[in-house]
């Protein structure tokens, strides 16, 4: 390794394997940039990067991957590289080439831990017709404005997934975007446990219940938009702009400036301190030490971290009831 | 029939058959006053009767039943009889063994309606141990304060329920206090679609977006617990203590005052309108007959709807979480 870089600390997941606490999410890094924030951030001691099907950059974040193991900064096993399946791949008969062209696009032969993105079955879309296909489930769909979903239990998905992982393609498994019921649910039917809950998560949104449930079941949990609704300003949604930043929140200032850290330092310790794992996104460099590191510079009393829960008011920016006006249930 | 009752008008469920909007709830119907009170209740018009095992009160709601039959009141088939399978019988071999002690309890043969009263599954009690088993799953667990739990899934139980239809030993099949998206996910896996979902539903838990899913599933959305916080009153809930009653509270006063009837009407009737069918519970004959005819006496107009809906603060009286201090993850 050409250079000193403190790594993330780790968490030992449920089937042994460890998890660096903060991974790089790439949710909306742009496709331009992403190469080389991928690349600079493993520079920087980032090993943990969250993937999507859905974030249409898989290509780009293979690239950055390829170019720090060429340079040989890193192998492959120092990586813990994560992606998610698509709605549109949740039939048994197409989890796997969901995952395929998750693995052909980064150049990879395994991911470290995949993730069913949403317990929404849309109907099945070849690669060829449209990709990423996001809401697409067909052209007269598109049209229509309106989704085809398909007849597939969470439970079935999953039991394909649980064959890659036999087969070596996945080294761990995880849910994300569920309820607490659904979970327990898959719990009753599984072979392999999930490893990994990733949810929405910030002091807007809580949901202390459903942590405790899964520390409960030794499912580590893990934060997306830590930083509540700036991770949705860009996205032009109204709940996020309507809503006070967490920046600029009295309580958030006033426990940053006694610690002399700043805001999001503040936010992702309160994540970890409560045993989440964190996945923030950046496109600066500057801002990617910083969310790397943030836990070696504070630490909240548990004071801090009552005030921070106690701003809880179960605000949900991520909430598929209302794509395309179709009511998806996930949250309902 | 010895005298001219008007019955309460009928919905028809997804499957066809005919369901009065109004039912007697029976649960907390004490066992000294249950099989008069079923017995009056057919007297005054009532068709419907909402039970469950975990009532502890089916043998007298079979007494009612049978003495209102034997008086040649009504016949069997005039009448739609509710029952729920308890947590202690989802075991796809326990669920018919679950249901047929129900049956002999009430002296029938079948029932118009089986729930599956909550989507939990405790470890199997044989009912010459404990009946109704309520939160016993054993002898050590009851000394320890704790339960154990079954492995097994929802749609497992399901399965099992499926097959007494075919046998013609259930009409129409209910799920209870579930989320979206286990409603969704049961779907995607069942043969036979729920005909009805009981929930809790009141104005401060209006549920808008869990109510129009099961709309849009033709799945009747039916209340309990429509007079809010006053349900629970009687079973030292503290945030039921702490709440200010329905009953009292000035919007739903007003309305009432002005459509000169009584708050529970209107509690009821902002339900039915909503689509909803109730199932209040009453011990004394006068209020029977109220609850069973409040449609002929007010509409409420859409403004009433909305700022009667507008009371919603998401508060729920009845969650399984903190059962015997299990984190069951119901509502997580």
């Amino acid at each position: 390794m050409p250079e000193t870089t403190k790594l993330a600390r780790t968490v030992k997941l449920n089937n042994g394997v460890e998890m660096p606490i903060v991974s790089l999410g790439c949710w909306k890094i742009p496709n331009d940039v992403c190469a080389n924030q991928v690349y600079e951030a493993i520079k920087l001691g980032y090993r943990s990067f969250d993937g999507a099907c859905d974030y249409g950059n898989e290509v780009e974040v293979g690239q950055g991957i390829k170019r720090a193991i060429d340079e040989k900064l890193v192998e492959r096993k120092d990586l813990f590289i994560i992606s998610k399946l698509w709605n549109s791949f949740h039939h048994p008969d197409h989890v796997e080439y969901g995952l395929d062209k998750t693995l052909k696009d980064m150049g990879l032969d395994y991911l470290d831990l995949y993730y069913i993105h949403f317990p929404i079955a849309f109907k099945f879309v070849p690669v060829e017709e449209r990709y990423p296909p996001g809401f697409y489930t067909g052209k007269q769909d598109e049209e229509q404005g309106k989704f085809t979903f398909e007849k597939v239990t969470y439970l079935q998905t999953w039991k394909a997934l649980e064959k890659l992982v036999e087969a070596g393609k996945i080294k761990c498994l995880g849910i994300s975007n569920v309820r607490g019921v659904l979970i327990q649910d898959l719990l009753n039917g599984c072979s392999i446990k999930p490893q990994c809950l990733q949810v929405e998560h910030h002091p807007y949104l809580t949901q202390e219940n459903l942590i405790q449930y899964a520390k409960n079941q030794e499912i580590q949990v893990v934060a997306y938009s830590s930083f509540g609704p700036a991770s949705f300003l860009e996205m032009d949604v109204e709940l996020a702009k309507s809503t006070p930043s967490l920046f600029e929140h009295q309580d958030i200032v006033s426990i940053a400036n006694n610690h002399k850290v700043s805001p999001s330092d503040v936010l992702l310790r309160w994540a970890t301190q409560n045993g989440v794992a964190v996945i923030p996104k950046s496109s600066k460099p500057q801002r990617l030490l910083q969310n790397l590191h943030f836990e070696d510079k504070l630490t909240l009393s548990k004071e801090d971290l009552n005030k921070i829960s106690s701003l809880n008011k179960n605000l949900r920016f991520n909430d598929p009831w209302g794509w395309n006006n179709a009511d998806i249930p996930t949250f309902a």
